[in-house]
């Protein structure tokens, strides 16, 4: 499909896409632009074949590069974009793996005025809380959803072309606003991961001064998994999808009032009715989880 | 060790005791107790051979019972008493297997006037979400941990000759006081129930009106794995220790409003430092959990 791909941000993400690539036979080159700090991973990148040359410089790293995909956390993208423009060429598909896409839209109106055409805003729902290019597998996007989220301006052929891509690295490819994208993963992964941050640190405040970890039990495991993601990634997608999580975080909040009024009542039917619905939604969720169509 | 371990409430908890205590050798016999609503659950254990008999009758099921142990939600356990109050041996080891203990100790008291002191309060560190004896394991237990929680007035014998059984069936024994149980049970197990059953239930709702659970990824399917727990077995616990559960949803409410504000001020730093800080905290879980000695 592409004679070259350029990843920028060669971390689990991107390290994933170029193995993808390479295997689906998809791109005949995979190459990463990052910056100086990148360096010993981008080596490391190389070393282990994932990629085949990387640069810190933008012209070496666009120049034959006919597909370039930003896969650096949320907050730099707008200095990405800043780096590219430049060199910005109009028969290049650029697209990025953000995992908020207003805050996206935003970066690319303040460095280029109007979006690109050939930009497609794009997000793999798929993630580890594992980081790093040694982190990064072949099939992480096999059987997992990938969004689009098109405006108005966005070139369809240059949609069409990177839902070909990922669905041939095994992703089914669904089309969404930027507002529903934003809407849906804040309520599915952002509060998600900052319960489990929160809890986390609570408990772990309580541990230091009287161990407590040591009895708890295998769910809190399962519970706690995503408290063991990048802070680094979190911090800039919590804040970049604010307006979403916010309110989210007060419907949240009240709910959790309202059970504790259940339990200082000691309503024991409302009790039930309560973790009942829970039990038979998180059933729905299994079916549907199960069946990515 | 046993002639005859009679198990009440032959669900996945009683299950599992009983095969485990069958493939070790740690009774001759292993019989149930149960109502009359029971008996298809009781048919099937013996049917899968989990059990050799199983009775409605108290008289019948205690005669020649040795051990008994206590298996049924936490809210049940002050009726199972006054049920085996008129049979009760002084010879027998009496135990439970309840998630609180301060609520057990109580009904024991409101029952006896004094705990037995052959009642020795038990609690096995292992939940799953499945319940059922078809879903008893023989290995439930096996790398757990077991908390007694003794008296004042609890024979030692019997607290060793528990404690024996339960290493002898895989897990790893410890004692702590009643009190020591409820704190760190509440922090560890009921809190992140609670949250996972709010989330889930919040979810449940908006994906009725608008589907986002199809767009959820691996992190929510473990993150949310606890929200499928038994509703009576979990209204029943959070009742009998809700003197723990509300003050710790108040600190943790609290921390929500704290990470909330630091979205509202884009405070970047302090957001990394509490996620930071819970990545830290749980890989310090895991080399605990990984580690139960």
């Amino acid at each position: 499909m592409f004679e070259r791909l350029c990843i920028i941000g060669i971390g689990l993400i991107g390290g994933s896409i170029a193995k993808a690539a390479r295997a689906e036979g998809l791109c005949k080159q995979v190459v990463a632009l990052g910056r100086e700090k990148n360096l010993p991973n981008m080596q490391r990148a190389l070393e282990l074949g994932v990629i085949d040359a990387f640069y810190t410089d933008a012209a070496r790293a666009m120049a034959g590069s006919d597909c370039v995909i930003i896969c650096t956390p949320v907050g730099s993208i707008q200095a990405i974009f800043e780096q590219l423009k430049p060199h910005w060429n109009p028969q290049t598909l650029y697209s990025d793996a953000g995992s908020t896409k207003a805050s996206v839209i935003d970066a690319a109106r303040a460095v280029f005025g109007e979006v690109p055409g050939n930009f497609v805003p794009a997000h793999p729902i798929a993630g580890a809380e594992r980081s790093g290019v040694e982190a990064a597998k072949v099939d992480l996007y096999r059987n997992r959803r990938l969004i689009i989220t098109p405006l108005a301006g966005t070139d369809s052929q240059a949609v069409d072309k990177l839902g070909e891509f990922w669905r041939r690295i095994g992703s089914s490819v669904s089309l969404m606003t930027v507002e529903h994208h934003d809407t849906v993963l804040a309520a599915t992964s952002h509060l998600p991961h900052l319960l489990a941050f929160a809890l986390v640190g609570l408990l772990g405040r309580k541990d230091e001064q009287r161990e407590i970890f040591k009895y708890a039990a295998g769910g809190f495991k399962d519970f706690s998994r995503i408290a063991s993601s990048d802070p680094t990634m979190w911090q800039d997608i919590c804040l970049a999808n604010k307006q979403e999580i916010i309110p989210l975080m007060q419907q949240f909040q009240a709910e959790l009032k309202r059970i504790e009024q259940l339990l200082q009542n000691d309503d024991a039917a409302a009790l039930f009715d309560t973790f009942s619905y829970a039990k038979q939604a998180r059933q729905r969720f299994l079916e549907t989880f199960d069946d990515p169509s």
